[in-house]
């Protein structure tokens, strides 16, 4: 007798919880490797993540998923649309690992590791020279694999669709043009402007202790909720999804520059009141994540730019502020402090850029990575086409290519098209935010009464609460009545840096 | 045809990898879930702790596992010493495991969370009628699988084996009535003595903050290894293995009494110290722990008593506590400090119990524990008897059930054969000085002068490094030339509380 769709569903079901489990232990693992580890044990934990991982893997590509795929795939109708969802998402991440001949991926992951080290030591070094061997292999194994996942169009677009399902390059190639269009004349603008911003008080000391309390009150009053999260101290902020009841984060205190932890926590808050509100019976169905990169990079940005860069939320939490640094701030007018810490200036290190010239460091690494899986360019040559783009855009020549090519992580694993989701998170995030005006004309007011709930909810529920049952561009559309529009990120952009370098 | 043996070992040695994988997975986990776990998290993440602990039990009872079992025991010859006993602890758990009817175990199972709920309330409202039909139940499933596991001379000896391979009522008998017949003199002697220690300097303000510095740096002292280790706050102090290269230590504070936290870390530190300096090769061998619970508490009472409440380690370490807390200490001379910190007397909480006192808790459990097993007893009697024993050892009744028979977690999970580890760690401790006297007979000048390195490297070699590759009564032999003899235990509590007493 033949077993019923409904008994498959269940034990489908209890399938995809079972990699759920080991997800969610990985990820444990994975941010107790970054808060604090001990060193000495790192050696043996890469084996227990290497045991989970296989599983993981295992059971993604086994005979068992091709069954639960093929039967479910044909019995759509009478399924849970929750169970459908589930079974794209196996289906594409079987497919996606099936089709790599297992010898080759195993290679690929071990030269992972190494290309790390060797970027690394590279860095260290403003050496290029030790990475490309590496990241020559790295970008010859991609290129092999975008030919077995196949593609349509372009072969960058199978990279992008990896981070954000439906990107292509026709689209990136449309809207990074208009950006590109309008960012670099308001660099120039605002290089020639005689309203610079006064910024000696930024760099005051403001000790750890005290930056961290601060933030602490911040992220509350931001609707974070710690009886489902906590705050860390690392190198590098993160927030981590361990489960939706478990939403990690941390940030990094610069005593000599207290803009690096607040934006960096309210960054990682955005992401966090995401995983945060994503819908509870989502749970171990492995579609409890944000959707894409993009969109929850939206949400980081929102809550960094959008709320944390706006004159209304410091017109609130600028007497917060103080409570925590009186000397500092004590002679600083409320605009001098928003003009501040909304200085533009092109720089050489992405993550250190301004909101302003943040989607130029973007757009050079999409062109770039563009072009190497086009064919159009060469490991070796990167570094001069490199420097020759920061020229270009930004008016500036790294001195060095560890403040050059060499400054990101990304590429030394193989990460090729997840660069283009910071950009465009931004501008969802612009998009997003003009959308939500119709229904919350209020927005400033809101934050200068340190109200931010219903905006929160509002976002609850038009995208956390969806995790991945939605795609990025259908929740944008659904959200926003319309496609990508890069319109409203420009608008936001010349708006506000004209009126912080008193540009007419 | 037959594969060959060393094929086998080889598959077995990777299975058992495997399984020791997923315990340091769930260690980790453990550990996060007692030191700062989000609540809301905590629900999902006993989903994963019941996929990992299933993984485990389904490796260790598998047909595999049996396989592996059967033809490396009958090749015990060609097979490294390290493998058999390898084969020798899984045969164990396998057995363990398999003679208990999957149905009753999973059953077991739920009553054990039910019943560790019910006794939290009965606890916490005092009334232990509440627990009663819990633990009715508890003891009921303990007394049929001690028929499962079969016993040799007693039934209690089954439950006393699982924590401490080889041990007996007929040896526990013995010498607790030995050690019972000399402190409870001793116990009166020092309460009728005139000489009573001076103590209010102990309940003075130590702040939060000093206290760890302070900890911090004896744990370092002492040799825990902060690569392989790191020291977090928690409820109930603890030291958990995550690997050897990863051994964490907890510690709780209370700002008027300081003897909690210092203690409570140079404790645990022996248990750290322990599992750090297990030998390498024995990673993921499941040999890689404590050989048993009552060695692994002989060396963090050797640490706690023989070291951290030693004249001599006070007469070093006495500066470094002023150090943190120079008001407090600075009229206090350091032989009333020490007296101080030995004073001995009779109280209703195991965990509070001073060294001299404390095996008499562990006796009236002892006691209690045989009798139910033995069918001498019922639970609904416990509370009496246990009142009963304690006016007769220790000349006090609690005031109620949570000062009593409740306040102990052990039972509620049927963790029967436990308790006597405790003491005999303690007796175990005694004894293991006695005989490291004689290679370091200036064990006292080494604490005064501050040089704990020779102590451990002794510890390190005659026990750390074996693990579980020798068992307890092994150890106890080779390192002391005698099976258990409770008198070394009986001379150090004699003299040392007749000195600090002044009793003749």
């Amino acid at each position: 007798m033949k077993k019923g769709i409904n008994l498959i569903e269940k034990e489908f079901q209890e399938y995809v919880k079972k990699i759920s489990a080991y997800n969610e232990a990985l990820a444990l693992i994975n941010w107790d490797l970054r808060t604090g580890a001990p060193k000495n044990g790192v050696e043996q934990r890469s084996e227990v993540i290497g045991v989970l991982s296989s599983e993981v893997f295992n059971m993604i590509t086994s005979k068992e998923m091709e069954c639960f795929i093929d039967d479910l795939t044909t019995e759509e109708a009478s399924l849970s649309e929750t169970t459908n969802k589930m079974v794209q998402e196996c289906k594409k991440e079987f497919e996606r690992n099936k089709k790599i001949p297992a010898d080759e991926f195993k290679k690929f992951v071990i030269l992972q590791s190494r290309s790390e080290s060797a970027w690394e030591e590279a860095r260290e070094k403003a050496d290029f020279s030790i990475f490309q061997p590496y990241l020559e292999q790295i970008v010859a194994y991609t290129r092999k694999f975008v030919e077995y996942w196949g593609y349509e169009g372009q072969k960058y677009n199978t990279l992008l669709d990896m981070y954000e399902p439906g990107m292509t390059v026709d689209i990136l190639d449309k809207v990074f043009n208009q950006l590109r269009e309008s960012i670099v004349p308001l660099v120039k603008q605002i290089a020639e402007s005689k309203h610079q911003p006064e910024t000696a008080f930024l760099y005051k000391e403001f000790p750890k202790e005290q930056q961290h309390q601060l933030n602490l009150r911040v992220l509350k009053q931001l609707g974070y909720d710690f009886k489902a999260g906590r705050l860390d101290e690392t190198v590098h902020p993160f927030a981590t999804g361990i489960n939706r009841g478990d939403v990690r984060v941390t940030t990094r205190y610069d005593e000599y520059d207290f803009r690096g932890a607040i934006f960096g926590t309210i960054h990682e808050c955005g992401h966090a009141i995401y995983e945060q509100n994503i819908a509870e019976e989502l749970t171990g169905t492995l579609l409890d994540d944000g959707t894409s990169m993009g969109i929850h990079e939206s949400q980081s940005l929102f809550f960094e730019n959008f709320i944390g860069r706006n004159y209304s939320f410091w017109k609130n939490k600028y007497p917060l502020l103080k409570e925590y640094a009186p000397d500092q701030f004590a002679d600083v007018k409320l605009d001098d402090f928003y003009r501040g810490i909304n200085e533009s200036k092109p720089s050489f290190i992405r993550i250190e850029a301004d909101e302003l010239t943040y989607p130029l460091h973007i757009m050079i690494r999409y062109e770039l990575e563009k072009a190497l899986f086009n064919g159009e360019l060469e490991v070796k040559d990167l570094p001069e086409v490199w420097n020759k783009k920061y020229k270009e855009y930004l008016g500036i020549v790294p001195e060095d290519d560890a403040m050059g090519v060499l400054q990101d992580v990304h590429w030394s694993d193989g990460s090729f098209g997840y660069f283009p989701s910071y950009a465009l998170g931004y501008m969802y995030a612009a998009q997003i935010k003009q959308a939500m005006l119709k229904d919350l004309p209020d927005f400033d007011d809101l934050l200068a009464s340190g109200d931010i709930a219903p905006i929160r909810t509002w976002l609850n529920e038009k995208i956390h609460k969806y995790g991945k049952t939605k795609k990025p561009l259908e929740i944008l559309k659904e959200t926003t009545g319309e496609g990508l529009n890069v319109q409203y990120l420009i608008d936001y952009l010349e708006s506000k840096y004209k009126e912080v370098y008193k540009i007419k």
